[in-house]
Parts: C-alpha cells; sequence; structure tokens
C-alpha cells in the first residue's frame, strides 16, 4: 500500500505562500501562537495520521461495527483515537483557551482534519464530530451545560454527535416531530426517533451526546417551531454518576462504504425518562443549529479532499512502478515497457485528480482563512468575511463532495484491474467517497442553498463581494506576463458568472420560481468551478512568485508541477463552463414541464 | 426491491418502431423465424431475468465464489443458469442452425443479454462468454474442434473464456509470453500464467474451455507473433472421456463488485502436459482474437446499460414513493410532503440516467442491426455496415461503460442515505458497474483505437459513412416541424465533430503523433455524445410518427416520456461537446510536456 497519502510540501504551499497564516499571529486572539508552534502542529498531525489513523484504514473497513444486545462495538482503535485526540488537544484545537481549548486559527485547524481524513476517514469523524458537537454548547448553552459537557468531550471521553435526521424528516427539517415536553426541573422530556445518526452509539466512549433537534409541545409547524437540546446517552445525576437517560440504539446501518463509523438508529424515551436540556432560544434551533451544519459541511468538504488526496497518491505510486506498454513513437516490442505515467492519457488523469485535490483545498482552506478573520475583525470587515463563508459553505462542501467521485475513480482507473481489487486501497477509497455528496445536505440541497439563499441574500452583496475578491486575483495576474491569459480566461468565466446569474435572478423576479430554482445543481457546479478556477488563479500566483526566487531542488519540480496543474485546470476543467451556460441560460421547461406519469 | 429492472415496452420500440427488425425476416438467413418468434424470446428473456437471474443478484453478490483446495466453488445457481441458458438455446441463440443454434439475428441476441445483465448481470456472464468463445471455435477452428466442443459448450456443460492477460501484458498485448511449443500430434505443449480470467475455474460446469493467446516457439517478438489455441482445462482422450490437462487456479481476485463471477489467475502447463490445439493460422491469433474482443466489447456496453437499467428503476420506484419536502411555489409545513419525484432536481436526476439507458441501447440495437446485415448482405453493401461496425465498436463499449458510473451514482442520489446502504440494490449496483470502463479494453485503449485506428482507417472511410448515417438521420428529422430545431443542433455538432477530427488529423499528418492522440480519450467522449445524439434523434422520429397515429392509455405517456428524454439529451447532454471541442481545438500540450517528476 502506498505510504503516501497527502502532500505535505502542499500543505506549507497553502498556508504560507498562497494564505499566508503567519498574518493571522499579529491578532490578539492568536499571539500565542507561532510559527514554530504551527510546523509543529503539521508535524505531529502527519505523524499520528501516518501512525494511528492509517494503518486501521483497511481494517475498520472489513470489521465493522456491529450491533450486539442494543449496544455498538466498533473497532477497538476508536477508544485510542478518541484519547489521543483529546489527551493531544485536537478535539479542542480552534476552541478557546479558557475552554482548555488551543485557540488555534481554524486554517490551522483544518490540516490535522485533511491530514486524518486522507489517513482514515472513519477513524476521523469520532474526534471532529465530537468537536463540533462541543462548539455548539460553547456558542448557545448555559454555562452549566459547558461545565458538564465540554471537559468531558475535550478529553476524548464523551462522544458527540448531531441528530437531525427522522424517518420523515430527511432532505425537509421543518418536518421533524421529535417531541419535547417541558418538565419541572428545567430540562425537557424528549420523546422520538432519530435516523442515519452518525456516531450515535459506540462502546469506544463512556457516553454520547446528542446535539438534537425536536418540538417543544405547542411549537408552531415549520422550521420556526424546531428547537436545539443536548439529549446525552447517560445523564450526569446530581452527584455526577452517569445515569441511563432512556436513549436506545434501534440498529446500524450496512454501508457500501465507510464502514469504521456507525450509523445508528436511535430512539428516544421510550420509558419517558428521556431528559432533553435546552441550548440557546425555544424554536431558535435550526438557527442554532447552522453553526453546527455548516461546520460539518466544510469538514465534508475537507474530508473528500482527504480522500481524494490518498487515492491520488496511491495512484501516482502504482503509475510510477508499472511498466506497461511503449511511446506512441517508439512501439518496438524488443524494446523494454516504459512505466505507465510515461503515457499521455495516464498523465491527464494523473494531473485530473491532482487538479480536484488541491483546487479543494485551496477553496477550504480560503473559508479557513475567511472564518479567522471574521473572528478577530469587527463591523463591516467581520460582515464581510461572514458574507463570503455564507456563499462559498456550499461551495466548500458540493465541489470536493462530487468530484471526489471521479477523483478517486479516475485514481483506480490508473491501476486497471487491480484497482478494482482490495489488494490496494482504491476500491474502499470510492466506496468511502461516495458518502459526501449525501451527508449534510445532499448536493441538490446545496444547489438550493446557494441559489435560492445566499445568491439573493443581503441584495446579492455575498455574491458581490466574492467577485470583489475574485477581481482582485485576477488583477494581480494581470501582472504576471505569464499569467495574463489565463487572468483573461477568468475574467470571461466571471462575466459568464454575472451573466447567468442576472438571468437566474431574473426568473425569480418575473416570480417564475420553479425554473429560476429548477437547475439549481448545475448552476452549483457552473458557480464551483470558477471558484476552483479562481484559486488556482491565486496558487498559480503563488508559485511564480516562488519561481522568480531561483528555488533549488524538489521545490522547483514541485512548482512546475504547480503551474503544469494549474494549466490543466484552465485548459480542462474551466472550459466545463461552456456547455453548463448554455443548458442554464436556455431554461428550457423540460423539469419543470416533465410529468411523473411520463416516466 | 423493485420489480422492474429494464422496459419492455422500450425494447419493443427500438426493435420495432425505431430499428424494424422484423425487416430482417426477408434474408434467407432469418427466414425461418417470425415477428411472433421474436415477441417469444422477448417474453422469456423477461420471464428469465425475473425468475432465474434477479433472485440471486444479492446472494452471489453476499456469497463470494471461493478459492478451495485449488478449484473454485461459486454459488450454486450458477450450474442452475449453465443448464436452463443451455437447454434454453440462449448460449448459442445467435449461432447457424447447422451447429445446433438457434440463427437468430444478433439485435435479438441482444435482448436477452441486456435482460439478463440487468437482472444480475454476474450471473449472465457465464453463458455469454461462453457463446463468445464458441463463436470464435466455429470461426475459425477446425471440424475437429467444432465438433468436440461446441456442442458441449452450447449445452451449457462446459464453460467458455477468453485468457489473454499476463502479469506483464495487460493492455499491452504485444509483451505476451506464454509459449506454445509444437508437439508431434498436432497439437501443442503450453506453458505460461494468465490473470484476470473471467469465469475461468468453477464448479458449476464439467470443464472449462479457454481461448488462449500464446506465443509459438520461435515467433516474431510483438503482436505478429501470437496465436490462437483452445487449451481445456479437461481434455477428452481418444474415448472420449475427461483427461487433466495441466491447468490450474492459482487464485482468484477479491473485487469491489462483479462478485458472482469468480475472476481467476491461471497456470498452464506446469507439469509440462499441458495440450493447446490451434485456433486459425499461426501467428494470426491476435487478429482472430479482435472477433471475440469485439463482441466482448459490444457486450460490455449492452451490460452496462442494463446495470444502469436496474439502478434507473429502482431509482424511479422510490422517488415515486418516497414523500418529502414541498413544492418550492407551495410550502406549507401544514401540507402533506410529496413524492419526491415531484421535485425538479429528482426529475433531473431521473431523466439523466433514463437518457444514458435508452440511448446506449439504442446504439447497441443499431449495432446489432449493423452486425445482422453485414452478415446477410454482399460486396460494398457488406462492408460498409462493416466499417460503420469498426467506428461504433469503441463508442458502443464505452459510452455505457463510463456513463453508468454516473447513472447508477444518480440513481443511488435519488436515495439519499438509504441508497448507500444494502437494503436498496443501488450500492451494488454502483460497485458492479465500476468494472466496465477497465474490462475488455479500458477507456483509454477505446480512445487510442477510435483516434488512432478507425478514424484513419480506409483514409476515412469509416468515419465518412457514419457521417453519412447521421445525416441521414437530420435529413428525415427537417421534414418533422417539431424536431427541426433539434435537427439544425445535430447538424452543427457533426460539423464540430468534423472540424476536431479535421484538426487532430492534420496533426498525424504534420507527424505530432503525440499531441494527435494525447487527448483520444477525451475525444471518445466527444465523439460518443454525438452518437448518442444521433440516436435520440432516431428515437424522437419513432416517437412523432408513433404519435400521430393517435396511440391510447399508458402509450401516451410512454411517446411523451421518450420525447421529453430526448429534448433532456439535446439540452443538458449534447451541449457537452462545447467544452470537449474547445480542448480538444487547444492541443495544449500540457500532458505531452508534464514531466513526471513534477508529479
Amino acid at each position: 500500500m502506498a505510504d503516501k497519502f497527502v502532500s505535505e510540501r502542499n500543505i506549507r504551499f497553502l498556508l504560507y505562500e498562497v494564505f499566508d497564516a503567519s498574518s493571522l499571529l499579529k491578532y490578539p486572539r492568536y499571539a500565542d501562537h507561532s510559527r514554530e508552534a504551527f510546523d509543529m502542529i503539521l508535524e505531529t498531525a502527519l505523524k499520528l495520521g501516518r501512525d494511528l489513523f492509517k494503518p486501521t484504514l483497511r481494517e475498520m473497513d472489513k470489521n465493522q461495527p456491529e450491533f450486539v444486545d442494543g449496544q455498538v462495538k466498533v473497532h477497538p482503535k476508536v477508544k485510542e483515537i478518541m484519547q489521543i485526540c483529546g489527551a493531544g488537544g485536537w478535539i479542542s484545537a480552534t476552541a478557546p483557551a479558557e475552554l482548555g481549548g488551543q485557540q488555534l486559527p481554524v486554517i490551522l485547524g483544518f490540516v490535522p482534519m485533511f491530514i486524518f481524513s486522507a489517513a482514515n476517514y472513519a477513524g476521523s469523524v469520532y474526534p471532529y464530530l465530537t468537536a463540533g458537537a462541543a462548539h455548539l454548547i460553547y456558542s448557545f448553552g448555559t454555562a452549566e451545560l459547558i461545565n458538564a459537557y465540554i471537559p468531558r468531550m475535550y478529553a476524548g471521553d464523551w462522544q458527540g454527535t448531531m441528530a437531525l435526521t427522522e424517518p420523515q424528516a430527511g432532505s425537509s427539517l421543518s418536518d421533524i416531530t421529535t417531541l419535547a415536553e417541558p418538565g419541572d426541573q428545567g430540562h425537557y422530556r424528549i420523546r422520538g426517533q432519530k435516523i442515519f445518526i452518525s456516531t450515535g452509539d459506540h462502546d469506544g466512549v463512556q457516553n454520547v451526546v446528542h446535539l438534537l433537534l425536536a418540538r417543544i409541545a405547542g411549537a408552531p409547524a415549520g422550521v420556526k417551531g424546531i428547537s436545539l437540546f443536548v439529549v446525552p446517552k447517560m445523564r450526569p445525576d446530581d452527584n455526577g454518576a452517569l445515569v441511563f437517560n432512556d436513549v436506545h440504539v434501534a440498529g446500524i446501518y450496512r454501508k457500501m462504504g465507510y464502514r469504521g463509523a456507525p450509523i445508528t438508529q436511535l430512539s428516544f424515551g421510550e420509558n419517558n425518562d428521556c431528559r432533553g436540556y435546552l441550548v440557546g432560544q425555544p424554536n431558535r434551533g435550526l438557527s442554532h443549529m447552522f453553526q453546527l451544519m455548516n461546520e460539518a459541511r466544510i469538514a465534508v468538504g475537507i474530508a473528500a479532499a482527504g480522500i481524494a488526496s490518498a487515492a491520488y497518491y496511491a495512484a501516482l505510486e502504482y503509475t510510477q512502478q508499472r511498466p506497461q506498454g511503449r511511446p506512441l513513437t517508439a512501439r518496438d516490442p524488443l524494446s523494454p515497457q516504459v512505466p505507465i505515467i510515461e503515457h499521455h492519457d495516464v498523465k491527464r488523469m494523473l494531473l485530473f485528480q491532482r487538479a480536484v485535490v488541491e483546487g479543494s483545498l485551496s477553496l477550504l482552506m480560503q473559508c479557513g482563512k475567511y472564518i479567522d478573520l471574521e473572528k478577530v475583525l469587527e463591523g463591516k470587515e467581520k460582515e464581510k468575511y461572514n458574507l463570503l463563508l455564507e456563499i462559498l459553505t456550499p461551495v466548500a462542501k458540493s465541489y470536493p463532495a462530487e468530484m471526489v467521485i471521479l477523483a478517486v475513480s479516475q485514481a483506480l482507473q490508473c491501476l486497471g484491474g487491480y484497482g478494482y481489487c482490495d489488494e490496494f486501497p482504491l476500491e474502499q477509497l470510492y466506496r468511502d467517497a461516495r458518502i459526501h455528496p449525501i451527508h449534510e445536505g445532499t448536493t441538490g440541497i446545496q444547489g438550493l442553498d446557494l441559489l435560492g439563499r445566499k445568491v439573493p441574500m443581503k441584495n446579492g452583496e455575498a455574491a458581490m463581494l466574492l467577485i470583489q475578491e475574485i477581481e482582485k486575483t485576477i488583477a494581480l495576474a494581470k501582472e504576471e506576463t505569464q499569467l495574463q491569459p489565463y487572468a483573461r480566461e477568468l475574467e470571461e468565466a466571471t462575466d459568464k458568472l454575472n451573466k447567468v446569474t442576472t438571468h437566474l435572478v431574473s426568473l425569480a423576479m418575473q416570480g417564475k420560481v420553479d425554473l429560476f430554482l429548477a437547475d439549481s445543481t448545475l448552476y452549483l457546479e457552473f458557480f464551483g468551478i470558477i471558484t476552483i478556477g479562481w484559486q488556482w488563479l491565486l496558487q498559480a500566483l503563488a508559485a511564480e512568485k516562488a519561481l522568480k526566487k531561483n528555488p533549488t531542488g524538489t521545490d522547483i519540480n514541485f512548482y512546475q508541477g504547480k503551474l503544469y496543474t494549474f494549466r490543466y485546470f484552465f485548459q480542462y476543467e474551466l472550459p466545463k463552463i461552456e456547455s453548463l451556460a448554455k443548458s442554464l441560460l436556455a431554461s428550457n421547461q423540460i423539469t419543470v414541464e416533465m410529468k411523473k406519469d411520463f416516466f
């Protein structure tokens, strides 16, 4: 199996050369850190990826969680992962120091997340779901809740989850029916079913803490009647002892991939003794939950980029070693065969994978930096970064989530028949990757979010701010002779984005809501390609800058490879917007008019 | 699990309304058949698909073949499949009557192949690999070989295989090293290793017959020194008894999908007692084998379309039944949820799947008809259909093989989280489908075949003939008011095909062979979309014609659905050629110049 699963060189390039993470050190929030501390985090994360996560990638797939006697049993490594990620401060990496967190910039927090999910995605979700759930508690919960839950979660002793989906309420969260009846001791009695709950129960921790959406008795119908609760599997009693909280596991799913993590069906309050503790304001639960959902969406993007990275390096190693065939211009059968990486078509497949991995990771780090700037700035500037993040979140989730499928498929293809067999990791990565366009809001939901909510929000201000950011990059690229043609390409693409967006929004203004949103998934794809084109131009600028400083050794190859991959993106991927623009501008009525009886 | 896995109505539409299969009855070769006989074949095949193949789809996946004591054990259903397909004449469906075959037109032979692979792809390969191997024996073998092998293969007692790949010779067949040393009794002694041999050994039959490529001692290097042999696992001795022929199973592969069929590693002649019987002329083996490889490539296209069909109908059933969400224009949370097929984005995903399934099947039936016409015609006409088939074969393999991955992925997406779980068949179909771009020549190999061999062959005559066929369809469509805009779209697409082809061929003429073929995989994709566009226009013509006859009942819905799917293809899929043409015409040097050290 390939040793390499991420490029340390590329992470450093993005962190320091593209996004200048060190510039965050000037803000008081991050002043206790240093470039050396950042480097150490990267190195330690790589070591954990290699030694803790990666060795059980295959084992956790082959030995799935089992549901035995009402409890979920997982691979013993899970307990070790939680304990080490607790003790090492990985769960609390970006949390405030006063809660025992490392108070790291989020862009740095994304580094271990990317590395761990590239090494073993299923393994990585245990600590990161816990981190997200804890963040929600300390953002909206009472001091009592924070004190009772956060320390145990950050220690890796208690698992956090997000419990949203119900049998009748998946994409349509407004249909949640889990009931919360007010009790007399400040808590609520919870009753209902939740399904598809990741890490919803397992024996790698002492307790499971569900961040659960439910409806307080008498609340309005729809999303305006949903509240957020902490519902632990075991509740701490007045003496701090853990008492069973009437949370039952009804079963787990047998999945195609992502098998190392149990996805559970849960039943709350079968004996009318399930206590839930309100987090934040009543009936504002969905709005609170969106903090976690947005984080989870970006985490999906990171995980997808991670899996694509692992697949890319496995394919790269194979193509460097496997001799087969000869160059098109030297086909003498008596000459030795060449490694398949010499074939243009194989190079094209590898460039595609690298373009997806590094383009996605760049966008995700860009989001991380915006989150950090939003945290440390105030007023108009704070709002600017918040809006940029709002509009980029559906893209940062979906572009990697959709593209990882194609990228891993091409990686698998590089291995031919061996890619299809379980001697190599590609077939597992192919199965694991397929979850990403589904969970944390399907691609269709992201498309509706982007076009139906984010683009029109605040009179289009988020979209305008993004275009300004892209234009800044274009202006810089125009100053570099080598990059001018690409700057112009991206400028034309941005014009096309404006044109298509104006066309679609005009449909909405005419009241043609169906037609406005019918192709929102394609709009998301179109928008995503242009956004990644912007990230590639940013990276090309940094690579050109670095080459001017006369780098040596493998650095030259790195920057050259970066520029070839950039050119690949602009010449093979960016043109895909032509076809999408044609379909989107046509606004044909096909899917609106097609009747279900015609199928 | 969904009951429906193919559309009988659509098969009838293609057979009779688009391709007029009954018109073949006028040729002496097919004169003993009738429309009623054709109908009965379709009905019986549907019954077998439903009752014989489909019920074990999941079981054969869950209980993979095992390699025990040197022998491969498969699901007991395999023996039943082989016996029933033997007794029912399905293995010999298109073989000449004098060999005990049914002498069916090939276009009819494709019908059960499509149905069986939609029902259970792994189950279907046992009879069809046998049919292909037998065809090779009777095309090039001696009467003695024919008599010794064909009857047992057609009875389903003996399995046929194609044994090409070796550890060092996969895509590069010129590197085959398996040795054939002439013996003194008219046979050869075979020694060598073969890998990735489908159904290379199993206990569902009494014997396995390998159609094997080897090099006669002293033969020239490369493809001009490869010969074709029949190498049975058990050879019939002079008394007709079966004697072990020194063919050993070294192992089987653990695969991601397509698990019902064993893929074997074989070792021939370990004890210097493996006899091979020459088929056809020495050193012409690869040319002979191409008959079987071309058949196998089209069979892959059919199987891919079959899996896409099964996935489509499973998704369709789910989307009709699953309530979730509300129309964009009626979002009152107190109103009941609607079946998700009402959502435009879901309709778009379903239309995409249907466009792939029915577009692919149409092209495959088109190929079947060309094969039939080639068989019954003579001279210039025979050559015409042969050339059309030559140029269409890589497309008929690769378009379905690549698109089934995307189509099944969209089907799985229609089920959300359930699509990822094994309660529904989608996750298996997703795994099964992934083999198709790999086996029988990868997509990259098909691209090289199309652009490097088929387009330039006979001074471009095959390509010219195909363009003429497409132009005939365009001319007919121009006579129909409703179809005129689409006819013009396809005309423009054909112009673009000519332009891109001329550009690429000019590179070859300038001696820029690397650049000429660097993007041949993209050229294949580009060519494929236009070809499927042609097939959709053909289908639209037939649907418009039928609607003029005032059909009733469900037929109206069928034709309307056909026309919506046709429009979907032209407005969402055909525009993809814009982006591809842009990349292909750019002929950038990226993949030619990219150095392996830059990765």
